[in-house]
Formats: C-alpha cells, structure tokens, sequence
C-alpha cells in the first residue's frame, strides 16, 4: 500500500475537519435549546422553513439532472482515456457536499431567526450571541465538509494509485481538481437560482408593497413578505455559502496542483501540495476559537457588539498567520518563511479589501453620504453618481489585489518575474489565495448572521413583538451589513487569486492532454525540442501558438470580456422577469383577497413563495449552460490560446464587474438607510422615494449579478481544465 | 532629393483629399446662401453660434497648454536621442488640424440650423437636402484635412530623410504616427469636454425645466435651452468630430507602419505603406459622389427620406470596395485581392454593427418596446432592464469584431494563426479598419446631420414657429438618431480594430527603442540569439519576459481593465457634479427672474452657457491625465509585458463598457420618444415620467462616458507608444 507516503502530519488536517463539523454540531445543539417565542412567531418560522426547503428541493432537482450528465460524460471519458475512473465520483461528490453544507447552513438558520427575535426580547447581547453562532454552524460546516472530503479523496486516492513519482503524485492533483469543478457547478445554481429568488422576492414585494400600497418593509399583509425570508435564506445564506465553499475548495486545489511542479523531490512535493490543507486546518481551528470569543456584556450596545465581532475575527486571523509560520517551518517545507510570509499578503489583501468595499458602502463615509445627496435632487441623479461612484469604487480592491499578487509572486519567486520563477511564483499566489480564505470558518459566520439578524427582523416585525425588540434586531441587522460589505470583498478578491492559480491548473492539464496522447516531446521555433513533460509553461504556450498576437488569443479576450457582460445582463434581466411575476401576483392578490390592506384576510404567502421558485428555477438553466459551453465552445473552435485569453479576459472582466455591482447595489442600500434615520427629509420624503429606486436597481446589482460573476470565471476555469483535450488536441483553427 | 522614391500613385492622394476640402467648401457656401428665416430665428442661432465658439475657444486654451507641454517634452527627447525632431510638429499638427476640422464642422453646423427650419417651412426634402449637405461639410473636412496632412507628412518626411532601406520607411511611419498621438489627445478633449458640457446642459435643464417645472423641451423659458443646442454643437458635432478625425487617421497610420513590416523590398514596402492612404482617398471620391445622391421629391415622407440616405451610403460603400480591387492590382501590390477583401470584411463588420446598434436602440425592435413596457411599471425595473439589455447587446458587436478580426487576419495570412502569419495577418486587420472609415465622409456626413436637425428643431420651438414645420423637423431628428446610431457603431468597432493595430505598432516601437539603443541583437532562453531588426513580435516578447503566465503582464490586464471603469466612472460622476451646477443655476434664475415663467422675463441664457464651460473645462483635466499617466506609469513601474497588458486589457473593457453605455442609453433615450408617441399613456403618463428618468440616466451614458471610451484606449496606445523607451530600458521590476 502506497498510503504510507502520506507525510505524518497530513492526520492533523481531518482531525481539524472534524473538530469544525463536530463544533457546528455543537452549535447547532446549543441553538436549538433556546426559546423559539410565541406560537405565532413559530408560525411564522415554520413558513419560512418549509418554503426554504421547498425551494432547495426544487434546486436540487433541476441540477442533479445536470450533474449526472456530466458524470456520465466524465465516466465516458474515463473509460475511453486514461484519466481516472474516480473523476465523475470526485466530480459529484464536490456538489454534493457543497450542497449538504448550503442545506445545513440554512436548517440552522431557518431555525435561529424566531429564537433570535426571541433571544433579543432579553437583550442585544443575547441576540447577537445567538444569531452570530448559529451563522457559526453555516461557517464552520462549509470549512469542515470542504476539507474533510478533500482530505478523504486524498487518502482514497493515494491509496488507489501507486505514487512513485511527481507525474503520479501531479496526475493525483489534477483528478481531485474535479472535486472543485462539482462545487464550482452547485455554487453557480445556488448564486444564480438563489440571487434570482431572493431579489424576484424582494424587488417585487418592494415595488406592491412600499411604492405602489405605502405598507412598511416586512409587513405581515405583503404576500410576498414570507418569500422575502425565505429568499434572504436562499440566496445569502445557501448562496453565500456555496459560493464560499467553491472558493475554499477551489483555492485548496488549485494549490495542490501547483504544489507538485513547483518543488522537486517527492518528498517536498507532498509537502507543498498538502500545506494549504494544512493552512486551511489550522484556520478552523482558530476559527473555532475566535467564534466562542465573540460575546459581550448583557447591556452591551452597538459598538461594543461590533468590538467582539472584530475581536473574534482578529484573533482568528493573527492567530493563524502566526501559526502557519511554526507549522511550515515545523514540517520542514524548503521556503517555510516565504510560503507563510505569502499567507499573511493573502490575509492583507482580504482586509484591505474589506475595508473598501466598506469605505464605498458604509454610510459612515462620503460616498454613500454624497449618494444620500444626489437622492435629495432626485432619483436620475441618483442613480448617474451611483453608477459613476461604482466603477470608481472598483480601482483599490483591483489594484490591491494587484499587489498583492506582485508579491506573493515575488516573495516566492526570489523577485524573478520570468520563466524561472514563474511555478513557484504561481504557487505563492495560490498560497496567498488560501490564506486569504483560511479563516473562512468565522468570516463566513459573520457572513450568515446578517440574514439570520434580517430574519429575526422580520419575525418580530411580523409577530408584533415590541418596538424595543425590533430596534435590537435592526441593530443587529445593522451591523450584519458591514460585516457582509466585509464577506464580500472576501469573496471576490479570494475568487481573483484562485482564478489565476487555475490559469496554471489549465496548462498543467494541457501538459497532461499531450502526455496522455503520447506526444512525449514538442519541437518549438528554430528546430528546438523539448520534453513535454519538462517543458516550461512559455514552452508549452509557444508550442500551441498562445501568443498575445496571435488573433485567436486575442479574440479569446474579446470573448472573455463579453461573456462576462453577457452573463451579467442575462442575470439582470431574470431578476426583471421574474420579479414582474412576483409584482403581478401581490398586485392580484391586493385586489382578490378580501380584506387583506386591513389585516382580516390572510394573503397567500405560499404561492409567492412558489412563483419565486418557479421563476428561479427556470431562470437559472440559461446562465448555467452559456458558462460552460463558452470555453469548451471556444477551445474547439479556437484552440489554447484562445481559451486562455477567454480566462485572463473573464477573470479581469468578471473581477471588475464583480466589485462595481456589489459596491454601487450595497451603496445605494445604505444610502436609503441612512436617509430612513432622518437625514434629507427621511421616510416619506422625496429623497426617500428615490432612494427606494436606487435601492431597487441595486438588488439585483449586489444580490444576484455581482456575486455570480464570482463563479463564472471559476466554474468556466474548472471546465476549461476538465476539458482541455479538446483545445489541445481537437481544435479548428 | 529622395521625393521620387514615392511612388507616382501616391499623387492621387492629395488630389482626393483636396476634392474633399473643396467640396466641403462648396457644400458650406451652397448652405450659406439659403435663407436663415426671421430675425427671431437669426437671434437664436447667433446665440447657439457664440456659445459655441466661446466654449470652442476655452477647450482649446486648456488644451493647448497640454500640447505645449507634450511638444517640449517631444523637442527634449529628440534632442537627447535619435527620435525625429520633426516629431513635436507632426505632433502638434494632428491636434491643430483636428481641432481645424471641429471648428469647420461647428461653424458650418451652426449655421445651418436655423436655416434648415427655414427650409423645413417649405418641404421636408429641403429640409433634408440642406442639413444633410451642411452635414457633409464635417464628414469632408475631416477625411479630407486628415488624409491631406497625413500626405504632406510623407512629402516632406521622405523629402528631408533619405529612404534607402525599409528601416528608413520604418522610421518614417513610426515619426508620421505622432499626428495620430495628437489628435487623439485632441479628441480626448473635445468627447471628454464636450460630453460633459452637453450632458450637464441637457440633464441640468431636463431636471428643472421638465421634471420640476413641466414645460415642453426647447422650451424658450428654460434658460438652458440655449446652453442644451449648444452643447449639441460641442458634443455631437465638434466631439464626433475630433473622435472619428482620430479613429480615420488612427487607422490610417497604424496600417502605414504595418505595410513596411508586413512585405519584403523597399517598392512593395512604399506601396504597402501607401495603400491605407490610396484606400481612404478612393473613399472620400465616393463619399463626395454619394452625398450629392441624398435627395429626394419634394413632398417625400419619412420612409422615402430614409431611402434615399440608405442610398448615399450604400453607394458610396459598394463603390469604394470594388474600386480597391480595382486601383489594388493597378498598383501592382503583391496579394492585392486578399488585402482588397480584408476591406471588405472591414465594411460588413461596419455595417453589421450599425444593425446591431440599431437592433438594440431603436423603438423598431423589441430590446426598446420592452424597455418601454418597464418604463409603465415603474423606474427601477426600467433601469434594472436597460441595463440588462445594454450588457447582452454587447455580444453581437464583438463576436461580430471578432470574426472580422480572424476573417481579415486570415484572409492576408493565409490562415496560419502563428508567428509566421503575424505580421501579414496583422496588417490585413489594420487594413479591415481602414475599410471600415474609407466612407466616413458620408458616414459622418449622416452623423453630424443629427445635431443639425436637432438644433433646426430647437430654433423652431423657440421662435415660435408652424406646428408643421416642428414636425418635419422632429422627423429629421428621428433620421438623424437611427443615422447616428450607426454612426456610433462604426467609431467604436473601427476604434477596437485600430486599437489592435496599434498594439503591432507599440511592438514596433520597442524594437525601435533597442535599435537605437544599440540591442542590436537579442538573446532568448535556451541560448538562442537573435537580430533585433529581425527578430519575430514573440521572440520580442519572450526578451522582454511578457507571458500570460507573467504577474507583471497579468497585473497589466488587471490594470487595464480597471482603467476603464476608473475612466468611465469618473466621465459619469463629472456629468452628475456640472449637471448639479446648472440645477441650480436654472433654479435661481425661475426664482430670481421675474415673469420667467409667463415669458415676460427674458432668461439668462448666456450664464448657462458659461457655467456648462467652465464646468466642461474643470472636469476634463483629471480624466486626461489619468489616461496619459496610465501607460507611462504601467510601463516604468512593470515593464514591455505589463503595457502590453494595459492596452489588451483596456482594449476589451474599453470595447465592451462602450458598446454597454452607448446602446443602454440610446435605448432609454428612445423608450421615451416611443412613449411619448403616445404608447402606454404617452406624455405626461406614469410611464413617461419613468422613462424621463431613464432618458436622463442615460445621456451621460451614451453621449459622454460611452463615446469617451472609445478614445481611451487610442490614446493610451497612443502615447505607450510614444513613450516605448519608458519600459523598454528603464522599468523598476
């Protein structure tokens, strides 16, 4: 048995797995002993429940029928060549478990939101405690399942197959990667179907309810109001969640991959493809730790709740980065100090990015303050300097990342920016990656809070519970928007640096297309050849004419760039499609149930719920099918280099694109917030009635386009790398 | 004297370009002698003329001082290094004769608006024939000066350097390419500024007069009814202008420098060179020949008028594209029917993005009728939609740009797609481009009529005149939109066309950087060693370690794409903040003003005016030099690859952000006409109210940010290649 190679200190990494999954479990438990409140906020709950599942069940279905097509197509694959017959198994399992991590993520936070509310009556400390662990269930179970099945491949596979050498040990790598490909693919669904249900739910709610009938957010005669709920489940908790899942997992083994070519010796190479599992371990752990930090005085007010959020996330970030030093150093990794110093660029990158993304969106600072302005003149206004304060919004993430990616190059690479240094530089960028994400466990916690705190909103909004209540979960609310301005800058920068990781993926796989097909050696311009396995990436470029002058690589941008915008557009369209049927629905139901404006009938929450999903459900297959036919499509049409350029242009494009939905959709949100606590007229005012349009616009700006531009150029990498034999070896031009 | 080296065809040249300025000058007498109607009209008029030139006289101070300062530093390199000291007048000509042309073009515009009311009294085909003519004056003035001082360079250029070799041609072109540099840097000016001034006239006067204050547009008691068809002068006309001025002459030269590098011996060099040139004097012949088509019967209608542009164009386009196939073999030029049909596939690629432009803005199609549909539920689905539509509208304009990219390569290549077809394939897309403005004589002749039949309506309202004549003219107005819909189409695809030569050219100038440096030869990986005068693009590439796998080259795309939101964002937020300034103006002017309002009191129209300038001229600096500054700071800091980067980058987000802006805009802009035609409750309706807000969301969209795009990255190719010793020798990484 080849298992024995397995460096020692790989048990470390599923024993912190474990420890995560077993401390959700706890959480979990812990949760579900607290008071859910009166019989009518469990109503109102269940409601929420039942439609979530409903909703996920539907999902499920209609991408299970995608996912077994693409494992047939892998086991096909498999049978005809020689890549390993575990990749539809790999391949499934990676939705799998992404999916079982979005379903207990949002169990745990359809049954926390009334215990919330409940919790809140007593004070906001305990509100706080309660909704920022049970988003601790969300956080940790997504770290816990992603590197527990990650590591199991590991064993299963290692097992399997005879490691005898780095070609073994990079084929290993490279077939666990469609575990990657799995989750990429689930996240895409949730991002998209959820971002579509969420904001068909808001939107169409918004528009009936407070434009058009002048009746409060969360009021209990909107039908679409439990739709609403469900959908801040849906989309930021399941959502947020995959899509976090798929980073994490993503970065993780884009690493690995990179791992193996960047170091010689087997022995160093098991090191380095295992050392971002074991980053991401020893995150958990602190992660653990920090989530149990988080609590403050039973009187505590907003400030000192938002000081034990950063305490917690603090400590968890010093702690790992401090920690990755003794542990690389300890298992005796070549370059210990640059690969952890490129951890703490990753981390870096993640804050600074974070604090933009709050600098362009928190009402604190002028941005959003001027935005608040432009509502007062009126709603073009408005919507002319949000987009403009957007884009430029878009220059101190991107330039960062830049940075960021200049360095941890740079520090592993000893600053040389040429083919000698370019593997082990990549490496130090996928490192960074992973640091950037290795605290997931309580970033994402914070992250699944701030819908558990909107849920509990609503719940007391809905039981009339006390207006001192509402204000503690508006509270609570509160501060879950900065800290998921925050998540999101995670998610995006985290989602850059793993794209890059995967350009190399891609020609690694390319490498392994040409050994596959027995060409073991390739001759380049002036008679030389070269062995295709030692071949450089500029080599391996130059031999499929991958050239920036190349038209076809060229045109490879054009295509990057556009499907970006093209995805983009087709997203916000769904949400105007289908929140026109949840408009038409409340509009029906306002005029046919009688009764329902002064409170005696009972709306139809239900079909709301089911016209969202519906809507959802049907909106999400197109989206889907255009971002993974693209780059097989252009790959056979167009060759390598074309598929690499349609990479490098999604990845700058979506990156961008990314950030300016987020940023201008997050703005304008809380620029109508902080026109709501009196500023330029407040409620009611004119100022008000446009900045509920800015607000409007921006839901789908920030809740379902922006973050699904994240996973497109992930999932179009992921496919790009499964199906690489095409450009390599099939293509046209 | 080495004069008689230029081969005897080249005299056509000039000869065709001199036809142009004659005609255009034939064309302005025949406009000015008709009738400029009642003095009521002539005191309009001269209003819009003097606020024109006013504002025309202070963009130019501002700019001039930039010229000044560029010029000296041109003198100090020439000076210091081998560059040509010509190059500081080539430079500050290409500005001058590009502003030249903008002031012909206004003056004539301006004068003929009034006169076009005039004339509209009697028929609609006079109106027609009269706007269209004074139209033709711009389209010609700019073919025909840029083409004659592009021909005069070669004159004396080749007449004060001996040519002996195609490294003397070589230099020549590479010296001539600095005309194209300044009048880039001219029509940066003339977008940015007046893009900002139309649209702060345009939504200032829209948000007061219409929204708050509900009078008609052009009303005579907004005081910014003056300032607004002014700005239609400086923007649409002067700023087309100078934007298509430097796509034509763009396009010209980098297909000039192509030629030498693209062919072996000196006579097909000189021919090769020369063919841009004889291609584009050929077009204007046939522009003259079609513009004198455009007439129809005197009591013509819409549809007949329509007919009879489509006419013109059509002519002029088939007549230019057999006539290459034709004067190409005369000459002698070695594949004369491969390059004769890359100007075909640059004509389609024209023609079927001016369809799509159309498709995606006019009320004729769905895209628009459904935006309209929005626009009845309320503001924010008709913005979420908009821009929905405008990021899918995107596709067909670069998929369409994308082909035409691997068609013209390929033709000219012989469809090998590697190092060895590059420099052919190259020069056949810089040659597509080329087709693609061979007719912008009659292209802009239909473009700059738009403004003109505007302001003919505006001077109609104002002075009072027959509902007729007002509807005739708004007839002229819709011609003109769906004209200048295409138009706008032709400048962005031929600017990402010229965009892609000019990334050979900027190759060419680093060679040249090391030719002059003394690299006489080159030594690549592996040991090889190659001349640098011969030495392929890629192998230039690989000296200089710019790879995708390179994070300084990757950096690069990052920081071209960001650029271009940067840009755009601050476009946008520079329209919101002038726009505010005439809010308020207008505002204390109805205050202040007695019997404003019951038009007793006369405005203060000339106020506005000087506010939309001075606010023009503050807002254009910043986003000039950021565009200056991008590459030379790119290149110091990260070097050949990362600019190479920049411009790929730029290229596409540039490309794809304009074709977004531009679309969405016209889009909106035209949902609204198409309500107000009375669908969905016409003027004054719910839906109309939207659809203003829309109207107003997206002037800025497609009259300043989107069109300023297109610039953007002509500009920084530009000036990359100005400054290609920057990264070339002295780069810090």
């Amino acid at each position: 048995m080849s298992i024995v190679q397995i460096p020692m200190f790989f048990w470390l990494i599923p024993l912190c797995a474990l420890a995560g999954i077993i401390t959700a479990l706890m959480l979990y438990k812990w949760s579900a002993r607290h008071d859910e409140g009166t019989s009518r906020m469990k109503e109102i709950a269940a409601s929420v429940r039942v439609g979530a599942m409903a909703y996920l069940g539907q999902q499920y279905r209609v991408m299970s029928l995608f996912f077994l097509v693409i494992a047939a197509l892998f086991l096909f694959a498999a049978l005809v060549s020689n890549i390993s017959l575990w990749t539809p198994l790999i391949f499934l399992s990676g939705g799998l478990f992404s999916a079982l991590a979005g379903y207990f993520g949002m169990k745990t936070a359809t049954m926390a939101s009334a215990r919330t509310a409940a919790a809140a009556q007593k004070s906001l400390n305990s509100g706080l405690t309660l909704a920022f662990r049970s988003g601790g269930v969300m956080g940790l179970v997504v770290v816990g399942l992603g590197l527990m099945m990650i590591s199991i491949w590991y064993v299963v596979l290692s097992g399997s197959m005879q490691i005898k050498d780095s070609a073994d040990l990079g084929f290993l790598t490279a077939t666990i990667l469609s575990f990657g490909m799995g989750a990429s693919l689930q996240a895409l669904f949730a991002r998209v179907g959820g971002g579509i249900f969420t904001k068909a739910a808001d939107v169409g709610g918004d528009l009936v309810g407070k434009i058009e009938a002048g009746i409060p957010e969360d009021d209990p005669r909107n039908p679409a109001v439990i739709a609403d709920n469900v959908g801040d489940n849906v989309g930021d908790v399941a959502g947020m969640g995959a899509d976090l899942f798929e980073s994490y997992v993503g970065s993780i083994l884009a690493a690995g991959t990179l791992g193996v070519i960047a170091y010689a010796g087997l022995d160093m190479q098991w090191k380095a493809t295992l050392v971002p599992l074991l980053i991401a371990g020893l995150g958990i752990v602190l992660s653990i730790i920090g989530i149990f930090l988080v609590r403050s005085r039973p009187d505590a007010g907003q400030k000192e709740l938002m000081g034990a959020l950063d305490r917690g996330i603090y400590f968890s970030t010093i702690g790992t980065s401090v920690g990755v030093f003794l542990l690389l150093y300890l298992i005796g990794l070549e370059n210990w100090l640059q690969i952890s110093l490129a951890v703490v660029v990753g981390m870096l990158v993640g804050i600074i990015i974070g604090k933009g993304t709050e600098h362009a969106t928190s009402d604190e600072y002028k941005p959003t303050q001027s935005l608040a302005a432009s509502a007062a003149s009126d709603p073009a206004t408005l919507v002319i300097n949000g987009i403009g304060n957007g884009m430029i919004s878009t220059v101190l993430p991107v330039i960062t990342v830049a940075v960021g990616i200049i360095l941890s190059f740079g520090i592993v690479a000893d600053w040389q920016f040429n083919a000698e240094g370019v593997v082990s530089g990549l490496y130090g960028i996928s490192i960074a990656a992973v640091g950037m994400l290795s605290t997931l466990g309580i970033t994402l916690a914070s992250d699944a809070y701030g819908p558990i705190a909107d849920n509990a909103g609503g719940n007391a909004e809905m039981a009339g519970l006390d207006k001192e209540v509402r204000k503690r979960t508006d509270a609570l609310d509160s501060l879950g928007n900065t800290t998921a301005a925050i998540g999101k800058g995670f998610a995006i920068g985290s989602a850059a640096l793993t794209a890059l990781a995967l350009l190399a993926s891609y020609l690694q796989s390319v490498r392994q297309v040409l050994l596959n097909d027995g060409t073991t050696s390739i001759s380049l311009s002036g008679g030389e050849t070269v062995d295709t396995a030692q071949a450089t990436f500029d080599q391996l470029l130059t031999y499929f004419g991958a050239s920036f002058m190349s038209p076809l690589t060229l045109v490879g941008f054009f295509i990057g760039t556009v499907v970006s915008f093209f995805f983009c557009g087709l997203t916000m369209k769904a949400v105007g499609r289908a929140a026109m049927l949840m408009v038409n629905e409340v509009r029906r139901q306002f005029r046919e149930i009688p009764g329902i404006m002064e409170g005696t009938g009972t709306p139809d929450y239900a079909n709301c719920v089911t016209i969202a999903t519906k809507g959802a459900q049907k909106e999400m297959v197109f989206p889907a099918i255009i971002a993974m036919l693209t780059p097989i499509a252009t790959g056979w049409l167009l060759g390598v280099g074309a598929v690499l350029g349609l990479l490098i242009g999604a990845l700058c494009a979506c990156f961008t694109l990314a950030i300016f939905m987020a940023n201008t959709g997050g703005s304008w949100d809380n620029a109508k917030k902080y026109i709501e606590t009196g500023e330029y007229g407040g409620k009611g005012s004119n100022a008000h009635k446009a900045a509920v349009i800015g607000d409007t616009i921006g839901d789908p700006f920030k809740d379902t386009s922006g973050p699904s531009l994240n996973i497109l150029i992930k999932l179009m990498s992921m496919v790009a790398i499964a199906t690489a034999a095409i450009p390599a070896l099939y293509h046209l031009l």
